[in-house]
């Protein structure tokens, strides 16, 4: 069987506990609360708002209610399903520490204690939205949800950072990390809780090198047998000359054939994800998920903003794996990886997350399906589509089958990983006559 | 086990023949042979030239010598692998019967009479090429070899002509024909042999009434287990109605979300095809192959030009299914259907038969590979591309590899057939540096 | 888009007629009738109880009045949706011809004429069921619903007959048919109609030669890249020896490892079929359907029944293509192909088609699901046995989800087509508990 | 792009070493090696032999040569490849700290330092195997390289534990664990290292209490769209009473059509694995991969063999996911989950590393192919089949041909995962003409 979250969610049942009100300004504190669940973290976002002893809020959208005195904190917390959980604990600084009290996972009516702990997340800064420069030192070669944030961004915030290529090697040719599309971040946005939508406007995608290096391969998915057969031989680096100033990559020692072949350059990131959500290990950043990662569509470019589900407090931002140019479906296993330097800017939308990645361009959504195979990919893809039209434009499915019958378009964004992906499109232009549900 | 046509090439084997050579001008015929083989009918191309008694020439390129007293004709045909026929008739009109002595299939050396007829081919008439302007009476509702050609085109000539909607429902609104996409043709196209590739370019596709009929449906190839479960009440006709002076269509009585909702017209063929290669029956006009079919890719537009591989003498053109409009994939089943005006121009390459259909923009080479999954006909397609950079570019797979992984493009065609389709696609531009093979 | 039969069903309405009723004893007749629509032929059956003058019977299922005056026939059907069709015509011996008056299948409220004849189905002979030693002269390498019935059988008759291998070859080693599976049949089973289903207990499948040829290939379908890359020489001819009294078969000039290397015999018949239904051409024997066909499936033995959907008057039963064993998959593309003598009898259920081929041994229950992929195929053969569950012992969804959950088996049946099988089993002793619907 | 453990492997390359050569009996030690590169960890397998002051042995296969002075220890290890590693550390009691000096992965030429500490493995006990009564206290929610063992075997030793159902639920009811598998586990194979194969004979899966838990539902990989529609509503708990005495399952509330429905009680475990290889994070224990993982094959059953292909030093051993039966394919979601006792001896084969999972039972050779679709599924098990006739009976693919195209058979092993399983089976008695290969 597979693990689902929902005994657990649908088992939080406790019993009540009184709430005082005094009449005092509320103060707002927001922490990310780690519950142990037998050596397995759970993250929820805590947001309490305090008068006098009294503590209100929510704990990843659940009602909250407590009381605090002194450094010792009391609450409830109760969900839709009037599950309760009771945590007691200690403040000290930024941390509180103490006990959850939480209905068992398989029997509604018995309860089990659980240590929790809790960071306090810094208060958003006042004024406009902040620039922030970031220069990273380590790289993450996994998509994880317990990893420490290097960075807190908030909505509104610019990032401007630099990723090295898939090769953990950086701009001036050094290697910085290990292989397998090392990752810059993770960021924590102060305003993202499951549920939540991260929305990431990339703002440039610079290439910072005059390199990139790939592979004369065609991956296994695009090989009929008899293309195998001819294949065995492949597989050998070739590296690109990345001419900046002209915007054309070309190998660097071609054959007499490609001698004057070019691409034009179109650098994109291969990677983007937020953290897996509870119940999920880390994954690999050659993976992908519901939650982004090692996407590798060619749409990921400069100009676009993505969308990504998220699925932990801070939502947890991760990027890497640049493209100075990509073929749709990597079917050279490599792209034209290289180094670059990414200015993005971050929002939140709350309370309406899309099922899978989202792309905007200035003239298209997209949605990217990504299944085991490009049949179940293109399922997911379409049935992504039809939830935009219905959260954006209200549209029935009846309305959207017309919509898409009529307009739709479907592309392979990638081929070279576990997953692959298919992108179902439409062309705004079309939708250009209806009219948008109020948000 | 599959029926393979090696058995018989590899086992025609025959005895040799004196071959006469008289000194005399030659003259030219060209005949279909129709050998009947237990039942069922093998089509192939005979061309011979008479100089005296003597005739050389070839049977579907296989070499020919024999000679005709009077109307007693006799020849033997050998292959490249060494095996011959021998064929004994008599010429009556542009008629001619006999008796063909090949090899048994299974047993090389055992030797089997079957009968045969052929009837000659009118001679490609003298001047430029010709304008036909064909008003169908009859129209196809298969695939067929078998079925009697409706007129006879030379390579350079155009073919102006109508098709009906796929419910077989003419310009006026009146039914003319059985539902099912029935098709307009066969043309029998006096150059092309099995191992040609027809071009057909298609000059004008003009919508000449003003609807189009559809459904509000999705079909079950996009749809996962939640959609379907939402999907079980949609498959209510939809018509559209056709603004031919704006360009654009519309949903006759659409809901007030829709209500301002067009698409663009831009007319495209669901089907053109030519007729299947031995050992295969008729097919489905909903159905597809290696020689095109109802293939709903919505490049088959006006300007494009389709490449198909020929696989019984004279090709056999059939074309129909119109669509007004159609998203990729065709995923409400029925795209915009409706009638059409066709305008087409045949041309024939021979000996260098693209192994499925292609079509050519003016700015893409696009390879259509069809199976009975995505994941398989993205490779078909992958290998139809490898193979078209091969002949028209002389490019090694080493070298494919790195134009693929760096410029390929991947669309879905369709999905609303017993086989899909993917397109392989690249941008001209992108091999406007490599030099073509001389051809 | 495709063909689908519904436009035509839904549209036939015709008005009213007078029925006329007289005191006599009535008479039954059965006929065939062919309705050349646009040049397809619609098969339809027909029976009618002739009461004096007056005609009342049915036409595939839908009520029939009508009168006969002379040779003089005239009736109208009316179908569920109270579409009505007026026939009238002159019967000349076991021929009727004449015109039906139909609703245009395009718009309702237009009739249109089109020319019908009819063949007399002989009547079934009085006494017990019959055995028919029937001796074939031609095959077939179509599954089609065009050909001439070879032979009549009806309900409970025994058919004994023998059938070819795959390249058409007898028990004699001579060639008969072209290769191809080409198939003994069709037999006309007098008592199925469309919506029936037809029942083949297989009696004896008796090998009747000493020879079977395959080849040492693996199917492409199962091939990984990397394997396919070593399987690029494989495909060679192999003769396998059978003997018939120690019931094993062995390569017949086997490598030293595989020198003494035998398999059970257990022979299979690999083709079986009705003919397709109407919107539908002909079929490959080397293709399948919801009416079987090549199955390749290799329970297909001796002491196993097959159920099989009748989409035709008189089913039109088809056989071929015997194995004198298979693995599963058929991965080497040909089986141990074989001629074969066969001994089967047929039975019809009326009014309960399976929705694809099931097979039933002594101790399970199998069904055939059959698609372009085997995760589509599974689909479908886990459709099927929740059908058969529903229909023979009234389990709900729910309950079918807890037998299967528990029970299930799957095997995949053949990998060598245009689609692949997969099968749905369960074991009879799972289903020993549960008391079947009353039929 | 997709990581690889290529580029590290082909980067190591050291300059030279000095070896000492002393009379002196050598000592054997054994260790574990973990190196951090940039934040992850490589583990390794060293063993070496002193004397005197001299060091002699391998590292992951490639020989060491180096010396220990006091607690100062330097050795280089240099790979099949000719590339070097210089390994420089201090000993204290049972661990071992250093610097390892390593060639970069990207540039060959340029060393890089990391760190690297080492943990000695205790030294296998005098004696004949040895028979370990193990009781949990810890799970696993994932297959982790990275985490504590719980115990060492030795080849030839038997394990006696207990795992827990699916949801964490104990023999006495009693919630242990996070939902979601939670395996007993990891145990440190002492003779294991990477390329070798693991062999765990199941002796005894005991059911240990008397109720079992699962869904009424299909899984959506069974659905085709009409069924998908019809099963929005199921998924409800099925609790089924396990009577032990009578070897059967039953529903405990039934519905009335299924009130005397029993399934055979066939225990097995759904779980088994060892840690997946360096490069990929740790997995779900939902999640299935060359290392086995949530197989949920119903075949891994007590008397049969299961061999893995070992990633890490000490295989690292995980178990879990009992079920009482289920059907192939796991197609209720939940199969029939309990806890269980288990007992099992491990074995190790070195140095031929099956590619995938493999059973044997005493009737047949099973290999497992695990994929996000079954075609791609049955392409890798007839892959690992191909292997396992090649390793074991010296057979070229030409002879493996032969087998299977008379011999394989297929089944589905689970479909509730991310990736599906199809098992690849041959009858041992097919193989029993067959010369095994000399091991």
């Amino acid at each position: 069987m597979r693990a689902t979250m929902h005994r657990l969610v649908t088992a939080l049942l406790v019993c009540g506990v009184p709430s005082l009100v005094l009449a005092q300004a509320p103060s707002t504190e927001r922490w990310v609360v780690t519950t142990d669940l037998w050596g397995n973290a759970l993250y929820q976002g805590l947001t309490w708002e305090r008068t006098g002893k009294r503590l209100g809020g929510e704990l990843d959208g659940d009602a909250l209610e407590g009381e605090r005195t002194g450094n010792d904190v009391r609450f409830v917390v109760t969900d839709a399903q009037h599950a309760r959980a009771t945590y007691t604990g200690k403040v000290s600084g930024d941390t509180l520490r103490g006990t959850a009290d939480l209905p068992d996972s398989n029997h509604p009516n018995v309860r089990v204690k659980h240590a929790f702990s809790a960071r306090r997340v810094p208060e958003r800064p006042a004024g406009p939205p902040r620039t922030h420069d970031f220069k990273p030192t380590t790289y993450s070669n996994e998509f994880s949800a317990s990893r420490e944030p290097v960075l807190t961004l908030w909505a509104g915030d610019t990032l401007h950072t630099t990723t090295l290529d898939s090769g953990g090697v950086d701009e001036h040719g050094v290697t910085q990390a290990l292989f397998g599309n090392p990752q810059t971040g993770p960021f924590f946005i102060g305003d993202a809780r499951p549920g939540d939508t991260l929305v990431i406007h990339l703002k440039r995608l610079k290439l910072n090198r005059r390199f990139a290096d790939s592979l004369d391969t065609v991956v296994g998915r695009a090989l009929t047998p008899a293309l195998a057969a001819k294949a065995a031989d492949l597989g050998k680096p070739v590296r690109w000359k990345l001419d900046l100033e002209r915007g054309v990559a070309s190998p660097e020692t071609p054959t007499e054939r490609l001698k004057a072949f070019t691409v034009p350059l179109r650098p994109m990131l291969g990677g983007l994800a937020v953290a897996p959500g509870f119940g999920l290990p880390a994954f690999s950043t050659g993976d992908t998920s519901r939650f982004g990662g090692n996407m590798d569509f060619n749409e990921v470019v400069e100009g676009n903003t993505v969308y990504l589900p998220v699925f932990q407090p801070g939502a947890l931002l991760y990027l890497g794996d640049g493209h100075a140019a990509q073929g749709d479906g990597e079917t050279s296993q490599y792209a034209l990886e290289t180094s670059m330097e990414v200015e993005l800017t971050v929002d939140v939308v709350h309370g309406k997350a899309a099922s899978m990645p989202r792309v905007e361009s200035p003239t298209h959504l997209m949605v990217l399906g990504q299944a085991g195979s490009l049949d179940d990919a293109l399922r997911a893809a379409t049935s992504g589509l039809t939830q935009w039209l219905e959260q954006d434009y209200g549209l029935t499915l009846s309305e959207s089958a017309q919509v898409l019958g009529s307009s739709a378009q479907y592309v392979v964004a990638n081929l070279a990983g576990r997953s692959v992906g298919v992108v179902a499109k439409l062309d705004k232009a079309r939708l250009a006559t209806l009219k948008p549900v109020a948000k």
